[in-house]
């Protein structure tokens, strides 16, 4: 039996740069049919300029003819003129607090400066993607972030909002109150909490922003996407590190997931036996909420079992050295 | 100004073994009248012969002469006759669940089986010591303990059980409630939340167990030690890992202040302006309620600031780094 999932797309991508983008593009770009890549390089990507540079290096790192690079500003206050001259290139402008993860230090620090910028991005139906934490205790940044995408998703309804990467059962129950905000789950947030980070030893390679939470919220997030929930579509947030940033004292925060997770989702939802939503999950739901058409491409997952490397390169995988039972056909 | 301690004890320590043993037992018997030796080693302190065997290579590597050794039995099933052979020669007997911890493999698997010993300790007025932790959910293991607690209390209304390491409001409030139960608090604990281990970079050096909780968890403790809370004492649960088992993928659990713990315990009682507690929690309220006459030993700490090292030997210290206001004087 294969599976045959039609232009799989990762809603949320991490490619960073230079010879890190060489080796970790061609994961995603050989097994999806596009990508929404994420702008916080370490000179954040905020001008059309800088967009067009990443997505020929981006381009020249994989494959570019089956494979869309949906590219996203590092969200400042733009001008329309700005605005205007951005929009065909982009899916969105992804907004990130202030400090709140790996090279966000530009980020927004005073939200009550931004409504104009965004009142734009409503008008031209420029989506806004966000990571939505606060500042506050680890365990409540996504909660008390709530507000904040409360007062976004009222003040600006017909602006599409997409809260990044969610975590909690909290989050799941905010997307089903707005119609024009959508969210992204993750591979690992479907399958991991916060006992497997710190609850024997210290993982520092389930180490990630947001931090996984507790066995309910799991279980909020799996209900929601095992059950074909219409607006929570996949997006890996896969981002890797080189391996020395991981295990040295104080580990950078990434989880690198892009090879593994078109057979590690075909087994989550094969488990569950909702395998008839995976295209759902995978593209379906992201291509109605965006109104995309990505490049045409079928990748055929097979039967065939197979032993996830410790390291690809520099960068050790998620589930490293587990077995898994789908195989991406080449 | 100088603080004088007048036998300062450690209710609570790891010393180890072998080299490491001879590499930490001198921060402690240098600067304490004693300490609570926690039994888990590779082969627990299952027996009086382990015991003394142990003690006397706990004497050799540090001051002896000046400082008790409290010794504790590792918690199975003792004979009532063991139980008078040991009496005098321990403090009381550490029970750890099975796996809970570092060296806990062989701990209490089901504790409807222990009662007999629990009785003849009661009798013969044998003091019980808990890592009081489920084996659940990471951040609920202390308080789903609190039902295994109550019954012991219940159960055995004259056993002295003691909480070790309590991390929780609802642990402060447990003790409140039997008046057989006192409990142990760690130097880290009223430092340090999760957000500290795992909020920014994740922090091996901050990574022990039972792990550190919430905010107001956090301000719990605090509130009931600074107010000199009449059956919580201190236990440092100083517990040394050499450096590459902490770094390395998977780290081990556990904060090394044996050699911080006076000075940064003077810091935090100043802090709140209470450093006329200090001595209570170091020594008076262990000394009442284990009924101890400890070695006469004065400690004095200078106002003279010092920066804690990055290493003693191969292990890293709480603090490591920090400059600290006071200094133990020599």
């Amino acid at each position: 039996m294969n599976i045959v999932l039609n232009s799989p797309l990762d809603m949320h991508l991490h490619l960073r740069e230079g010879t890190m983008l060489q080796d970790v593009a061609p994961f995603t770009t050989g097994s999806f049919a596009g990508a929404v890549i994420m702008p916080n390089l370490v000179s954040p990507v905020d001008s059309l300029e800088k967009v067009r540079r990443y997505k020929e290096e981006i381009h020249a790192a994989g494959n570019s003819d089956s494979f869309a690079a949906y590219m996203t500003l590092f969200f400042k206050n733009y001008t329309r003129a700005e605005l205007i001259a951005a929009k065909d290139e982009i899916i969105g402008i992804k907004l990130y607090p202030a400090g709140i993860t790996t090279r966000s230090e530009s980020g927004v620090s005073n939200f009550s400066t931004i409504d104009e910028t965004l009142s734009l991005m409503e008008e031209m139906e420029i989506p806004l993607l966000v990571h939505g934490e606060s500042n506050g205790f680890v365990l409540d940044r996504e909660r008390e972030f709530l507000t904040v995408y409360e007062r976004l998703a009222e003040t600006f309804p017909k602006l599409h909002i997409i809260m990044e990467h969610i975590t909690t059962a909290e989050a799941v129950e905010f997307v089903d109150r707005y119609p024009n905000v959508s969210a992204t789950v993750t591979l690992h947030h479907l399958m991991i909490t916060l006992d497997d980070v710190i609850g024997g030893l210290m993982e520092p390679d389930l180490f990630c922003k947001p931090i996984a939470k507790r066995p309910e919220d799991l279980e909020s997030l799996r209900d929601a996407v095992f059950s074909g929930h219409e607006r929570i579509m996949f997006g890996s947030d896969s981002a890797p590190h080189p391996r020395h940033k991981k295990e040295c004292c104080g580990c950078a925060a990434g989880i690198f997931s892009a090879p593994v997770a078109l057979p590690m989702l075909a087994e989550l939802f094969e488990d569950v036996g909702r395998l008839d939503l995976l295209q759902n999950f995978i593209s379906d739901i992201a291509c109605k909420r965006y109104g995309l058409h990505p490049p045409e491409k079928q990748i055929t997952l097979e039967k065939i079992s197979w032993e996830v490397p410790e390291l690809y390169g520099k960068v050790k995988p998620f589930g490293a050295g587990r077995t898994l039972r789908w195989s991406i056909a080449r």
